[in-house]
């Protein structure tokens, strides 16, 4: 990866980052709502992080051809439904952490009943703002259904519910399904609504799908790492949370040093794929290379 | 109301319980997952209750004209959507409620961070279900985009977050606000679904929706009076929970005996409200009339 890949990937992340605000800073629930609920539900997204589920969405859109224009709420709600799922992570009874994305999470500010019904919000909010889009109708109802299935039993709520509720004795299969549901559902349904929002149908995504889940994979083996390396200065989250609670994660499993060089074997991989797609999807393949190298 | 209209609603209520139920004994979830936790969140669901927003979609599908068998997928979102906002808020640090539906609720079985998921399960899977009806595709992202907004901070999560943050002194106007939002927004979505699997379109249903929300207060109203007289046997659930919090109601404003004079007069409006709609509404008319005399 050379310097101006780099440059570019940095210029194309902070293109998403504020073309997702314009739509974060106009959702519709501000505009309607007469309690402070939707404000309660606005800090955790404004609160930032990388947005790499909506440069995601983008980046797909635009491989297809598409005007990301018509992916802005898909971009929206796909951020929308992981800030839920990391706002009730967060909960005391749960994975009680109090600082996330460099700030104090929500119920210590607000406490946990509004933090539950905030996080319930975001989730319909993102229903909500997806179908918004200026999309035909059946292209709605598919995206709709699938960001569903991704939320659902199988994907992002079934992984979550794994990492509660772990066998005695856990193997690496059972990681790997873990994180195939609690991180890269929302990766890889990131790529088939920005797909899908420049009218690409299911059929012809399947590769993408594909590629969105060993990418989700890579993800996570990267932050794993990250979690073992890191201090929470440069995280913005507590660091070794999996390690100080006892939970297996791809680096515990490993050890540092096998880890790492897996996530450079998988990085290649994941950029192999990307670069065999119909389209371009240079954007990819460059967050693939890179992401073994990132620092948060 | 005569003893035959009183047979006639006990037999439809029955019908629609045992249609929902076939529609909630085949969920997608409970084919797809490989964890326990569809099974946790079927629980609630399948602990019964009354079904009456099935009862509702059922309703008004069939005064439109419809197929009820279109109108199942909402059936069940609507059910699923009631079930979340009750596992939530039966959560020990929000209502903290043990008994529900005559059986121990979910998070006293199985913990608080099961039920958080199980929760958030319930409201994603709503809109999977919902978005599987067999019905065209503009019916169904509109249907979609209702469901959420009836869900959202405008209706059912304002209402609640209302509930758990009063004023210091609150009047009638903000109890009536809550009730549109806490109980009324799923009453009265579940009349529009129902009218939309049978092709209505929105601006033909408009006074389905405001007689939605009055059927909704009416229910709020008769739920606060047995919370009043009840005992927990009859009610399946605690009773009195919002006298002993301290929270006001319709009835710990009034007194039980304007409640019940105000009961009977809404109850004759609600009935004529359904009686001047196109159709045969005659089963809503007859629950409208049937409200103020309900035991559980």
């Amino acid at each position: 990866m050379s310097g101006s890949d780099f440059e570019t990937l940095t210029r194309r992340l902070r293109e998403a980052t504020e073309w997702v605000s314009s739509g974060l800073g106009a959702l519709s629930m501000l505009r309607e709502s007469p309690s402070r609920l939707p404000e309660l539900a606005r800090y955790p997204l404004a609160a930032g992080g990388k947005r790499v589920r909506p440069f995601l969405v983008r980046t797909a859109c635009l491989a297809s051809g598409g005007d990301p224009a018509r992916a802005l709420g898909a971009a929206v709600a796909v951020e929308m439904v992981h800030t839920y799922s990391l706002v009730h992570d967060d909960l005391p009874m749960l994975d009680d952490d109090g600082l996330r994305r460099g700030l104090p999470t929500l119920h210590t500010l607000h406490g946990v009943p509004c933090s539950v019904l905030a996080g319930d919000l975001l989730l319909v909010e993102a229903f909500a703002e997806l179908l918004l889009s200026p999309l035909p109708p059946q292209t709605l109802a598919a995206m709709a259904g699938r960001l569903a299935r991704a939320a659902g039993p199988s994907r992002l709520a079934g992984g979550q519910y794994m990492d509660m509720n772990p066998p005695p004795s856990v193997d690496r299969l059972w990681v790997e399904r873990m994180i195939l549901g609690k991180t890269a559902a929302m990766i890889r349904v990131s790529l088939e609504l920005g797909c899908m929002a420049a009218g690409r149908t299911p059929p012809g995504i399947d590769r993408v799908s594909s590629a969105g889940d060993r990418l989700g994979l890579l993800f996570q083996l990267t932050d794993d790492i990250l979690d073992v390396r890191g201090t929470a200065s440069e995280l913005g989250k507590s660091p070794s949370k999996d390690s100080a609670q006892g939970k297996a994660n791809l680096v515990t499993f490993a050890g540092l040093e096998a880890a790492e060089a897996e996530a450079a074997s998988l990085s290649e991989e994941v950029a192999d794929l990307f670069e065999a797609l119909e389209g371009d999807w240079r954007d990819a393949v460059t967050l693939a290379r890179f992401l073994p190298r990132r620092r948060s």
